[in-house]
C-alpha cells in the first residue's frame, strides 16, 4: 500500500529506475513489514524547463 | 471542486478517457450532489518503465 | 493499477466515500477491463482554509 | 521548502514558465519569509486529452 | 485551470494563506492571461515529522 | 531534487518514518549520486476511511 511518487529530472535510465524501485521496496518491507507486492512506485520525469529552484528554471542554471 | 488525478499506464485511447471522465463526473454528481462543472479530472499516463509493483518495473514483467 | 487521488472539501461522510470508491472502481473495470483488485482510491480531505478558487479561500466565501 | 506543483495545459513557453517560477517564488519570500533557495516549483503539462471539466475532455470542447 | 498544490510545513495562518492564494492567482492572470475564476490552489500542511530533507525529519532538526 | 511523496496508512511512528527517510535518501545517493541535501521526502498519512482497494474502503476490510 505505500504508494511512492518520485519527481526527478529526466535522464535516468531504466537500469537506475530498476535499482531504485527494488531498493525502495526493500526499505518498506524492512521498516514497516509490508508485503512487497503492495509497494508501488511511480516516476515522474521532469524536463529542465519544468523544475525551478530559487525562482530559476533548471534550464537556466549554468 | 473534486479534483481527481488518475495515474494509469499509457495506452488508453481518447475514447476510453472520454468515457472515464464522463462516468466519474456522474459518480460525483450522484453521490455528493456537486455541480458537474466543478468536477475536474486529470490523467497522468505512465510509461511501463515508470511504474513498479513488488519492486519490479512493469517493463520487466513478462 | 489505476491510482486515483481525489481532493475534495472535508465533510463527506464514510457512506459517501464508500459509494464513491465502489462506483469509481466499477467505472475502471467497465471501461478499461482492469481487475478491480488493482484499482486504488485515495481521498484527500481539504479544509475550507486550504482550498482557493478565483484567488479566494473557501473559508472567505459567503 | 514550499513545493509547488502546477498542473496546466501544455503550450506555455519557457519564457512564461520562467516568469511564473520567478513570481511565485517572490510570493513565498514576501508572505512567509522563506529563503528563496528553498522554494521549488514543478510544472506538469497536460495534453488536452488528459484534462476534463464538467465530464468533458478539453480536446472535445469547441 | 491551473491547479496549484502547495506542500508546506504547518503553522501558516489563514491570513498568510489568503495572501498567498490572492497573489499566486494574480501571477497566473498576468503571465498566462487565464480567467482568475479558473485558478485553483490547494494547501497541504505537513507536520514536522512528515517532511525530511537530507535524510532527516524536520522534527529532528535543531 | 528527487521529491518523494509517500502515501501510507496512518499509524507509523516517528522512529519508522525516521528510518524510511534515512534509507530512501541513501538509495538516491547510491544509485543516482545526488547530494543527499537535495533529497526530500513527504509523508501523507491516510486514514482507513480514505483509502480503498478493490472498491472497498480499508475501514470496511475485516
Amino acid at each position: 500500500m505505500p504508494i511512492v511518487t518520485i519527481e526527478l529530472l529526466e535522464g535516468r535510465n531504466i537500469e537506475q529506475k530498476r535499482e531504485i524501485a527494488k531498493k525502495i521496496t526493500e526499505v518498506f518491507t524492512e521498516v514497516i513489514k509490508v508485503n512487497p507486492e503492495t509497494v508501488q512506485i511511480i516516476f515522474h520525469n521532469m524536463k529542465k524547463e519544468d523544475y525551478a529552484l530559487g525562482g530559476k528554471l533548471f534550464i537556466d542554471k549554468a
